[in-house]
C-alpha cells in the first residue's frame, strides 16, 4: 500500500506538502504541485480522501458534457481535463448533448457521475438547474448559464479584444465587420460586448450590414465571410467569434480570390494550433486554454470532495493579442 | 416501461425487425437500422439483452484506449463510436495510454469496463495479451497487434495507394519521397508495403535518402519535408503516412518558399476535413472513417453481448484516391 509518505519521499517534499499539493492549496507552488502529482501518479498513490470517497459510494467518474466533438476547440480541452482528473484518481466520461436538455440531465444523473463539467452550456440551459436540484456537483467551463451560480473557469475577452480594437484603429481601418457566435452563449455575448465597447473607444463601430451571426463553426465563418465580402463597400477587416469561425472565413476568402491581409484583414479568438500554421498565420486572441481546462477539472474535484459547503470560485483567465499575418493596414 | 413493440410502432416495422436491427443483422437494410435506432433512442428503449446484461453485472461502459487525443484523426473517431455505443445503451469512457502498457492494462481491467476499443495499438502491444488473459473483450480499431487475434475494423491501403502510384507515374514523377509512420504500427507497415509495391509496378522506387520516418504527427511531416526538400536533387513528390503528417509537410514547404504542387507534389492519407479546405486542397487517400468507427463499436457490443464463443470478424474498409490540388505533373 503506497502512502503519502512514499509520495513525499519521491517528490522530495514533506508529507503535509503532499496533502496540500494534491488539494491544490495556494500555499504550494505550481512547480511543487506538478512534482507531487507526478510522484503520486508514478507510484499509483490513491489519496486518503479517495479512500473515504470510495467508501462513501462515489463512482470516481466525472462527466464532460459537450455538443460538438468535431469542433477543433474541444479535443484540446479533453486532454488536459483528462490528465488533471486522472491525477486525482477520477475517470473522464464523455457525454454528448442532444436537443432535449432535460433528458440529458436525467441521463447524467442516472449515470451516477460524481460531477459534471459543462462545456457547451447556453445561457438558458436546463441542465444546471436539474443537476443542482439533484445535488450533482458541476462546474462551468468556458461558458456559463444565467440562472444558476456554480464554480467556473472562463475567459475575460476584454484585454485581448481591446488590443484588437486599438490595432485595428492604428492600422487605419474604418469599415469593421464581425462574425459573432450564437446569442444564447455567454462567450458570444461577452465577446460581442467587449469588441463593440473597445471599438467605440477608438471611434469605430460595426455596421449592422457588416455583421453575421451563427454557431461557432467552420460553416458560419465560411458563409459569413462570403456574405460580408460580397457587399459593396466591403469591410476592410473581419473580427471572428473564434478561430474555427476564422478558419472558415479565411477559406471563403481563398475561394473568392480575396487576398488576406491585402484585401481584407481577419482576426480570430482562441489561438488553436492551426492558427499558428504557416499556411494560416491567423492573428488571434490567446489565453491559457490548457490551464483553464485543468482548473475546471480541479474545481470540480474540490467541489466533489468538499465535506462542507464552500463559496463558489470563479477562475477568470486573461487574454492577449497574438500578432501573425492576417491583420495589416487597411487597403 | 418501453418495449420493442413501441419501438416497432414508432419505426413502422415489425417487432422481430426491431430485434434484428438492434443486433445489426445483415437481413435488415441500413436505412431500417437507422430508423429503428432513432426510434429506440427517442423512446429511451433498453433492449432485453441489456436487461440480461445488467443483471449479469455488466457496467455498460466501454473504454476507448488511445494515445494522442490532439491528433486530429481521433476526434472524428470518438463521435461516431460514441453515437453507436449510445444506441446500444453503452457509455464511452476515454482512456489515454502511458508508456507502461502493462500498467495501462491493469487499469483498464480494474475499471470494470465491459470491453475496450483499442485505437492506438502497436504491433508489440502488451495490452491485448493482458485483456485476453483476464477475459476482457476488445476490438482493434485501425491498428492491430501481431500476437493476439481479435475482432477488427481496419483499412486496406492497397487500392488507394495503387491509384496514387499510377497517378504519380502518369504525371512523370521519377524522384519519389515518402514520410512514413512508425515501424511498430500495423498501419505504417501496411501503407509502406502497399506504396512500395505499387510504385514498383510502375517502375518507380523510393530512395533511402528520400525517406523519413516518425510518429504520425504534424512535427514528423514538418521535419520530414524540411529534410527531404533540403536534398539535391529533391523529390518531385512526397507521399505522407497520413493527413496530419501531410499538413506538417505542406506547412514546411510554405515556410521554405517551395510551391505546392509547382515545385513539389504532396499526397496524404485519411481525408480529414482539413484536407478539403481551400487553403489546403490536399490530394489524399480516403476511406469511410465514420463507418469504420461505428463498425468497431458495433463489433465490440456484439462480442460483449455474445452468449457463446464466436469466430473473429475482420471488417476491412476500402480506399480510393481523392484528387485535389497538391498532386500535379513533375516540375
Amino acid at each position: 500500500m503506497v502512502t503519502s509518505h512514499d509520495v513525499a519521499r519521491l517528490a522530495g517534499v514533506s508529507q503535509p506538502t503532499v496533502s496540500r499539493a494534491l488539494r491544490d492549496s495556494g500555499k504550494v507552488s505550481e512547480e511543487t504541485k506538478r512534482r507531487v502529482r507526478q510522484a503520486a501518479k508514478a507510484l499509483g498513490y490513491v489519496p486518503s480522501e479517495t479512500g473515504r470517497a470510495l467508501s462513501s459510494g462515489r463512482t470516481r467518474r466525472i462527466g464532460l458534457l459537450l455538443t460538438d466533438l468535431e469542433n477543433q476547440f474541444y479535443p484540446h480541452v479533453i486532454a488536459p481535463m483528462h490528465h488533471e482528473l486522472e491525477a486525482y484518481g477520477y475517470q473522464l466520461v464523455l457525454q454528448t448533448e442532444t436537443t432535449d436538455t432535460a433528458t440529458v440531465a436525467e441521463r447524467l444523473i442516472s449515470n451516477g457521475l460524481d460531477g459534471v463539467l459543462l462545456a457547451t452550456t447556453t445561457v438558458d440551459s436546463v441542465v444546471p438547474v436539474r443537476l443542482r436540484d439533484r445535488g450533482v456537483p458541476f462546474v462551468y467551463f468556458n461558458r456559463t448559464a444565467d440562472a444558476m451560480e456554480a464554480d467556473s473557469a472562463t475567459v475575460d475577452p476584454v484585454p485581448g479584444l481591446s488590443e484588437v480594437a486599438r490595432e485595428i484603429a492604428a492600422l487605419g481601418h474604418r469599415r469593421v465587420g464581425a462574425i459573432f457566435g450564437p446569442r444564447n452563449t455567454s462567450t458570444a455575448l461577452q465577446r460581442e460586448t467587449a469588441l463593440r465597447d473597445a471599438l467605440d473607444e477608438q471611434g469605430l463601430a460595426i455596421g449592422s450590414a457588416a455583421t453575421h451571426r451563427g454557431p461557432f463553426d467552420f460553416d458560419t465563418g465560411y458563409e459569413g465571410a462570403q456574405r460580408l465580402l460580397g457587399r459593396d463597400p466591403r469591410p476592410t477587416v473581419i473580427v471572428c467569434g473564434n478561430d474555427v469561425v476564422a478558419l472558415g472565413a479565411l477559406n471563403a476568402a481563398k475561394d473568392l480570390g480575396v487576398a488576406v491581409p491585402d484585401d481584407v484583414s481577419m482576426v480570430g479568438f482562441d489561438d488553436l494550433p492551426a492558427a499558428a500554421w504557416p499556411l494560416v498565420r491567423l492573428t488571434t486572441v490567446a489565453f491559457d486554454l490548457d490551464a483553464m481546462a485543468r482548473k475546471a477539472a480541479n474545481l470540480l474535484v474540490r467541489r466533489v470532495e468538499a465535506e462542507e459547503p464552500q463559496p463558489y470560485e470563479h477562475a477568470v483567465f486573461g487574454t492577449h493579442l497574438v500578432r501573425r499575418g492576417t491583420l495589416a493596414a487597411a487597403g
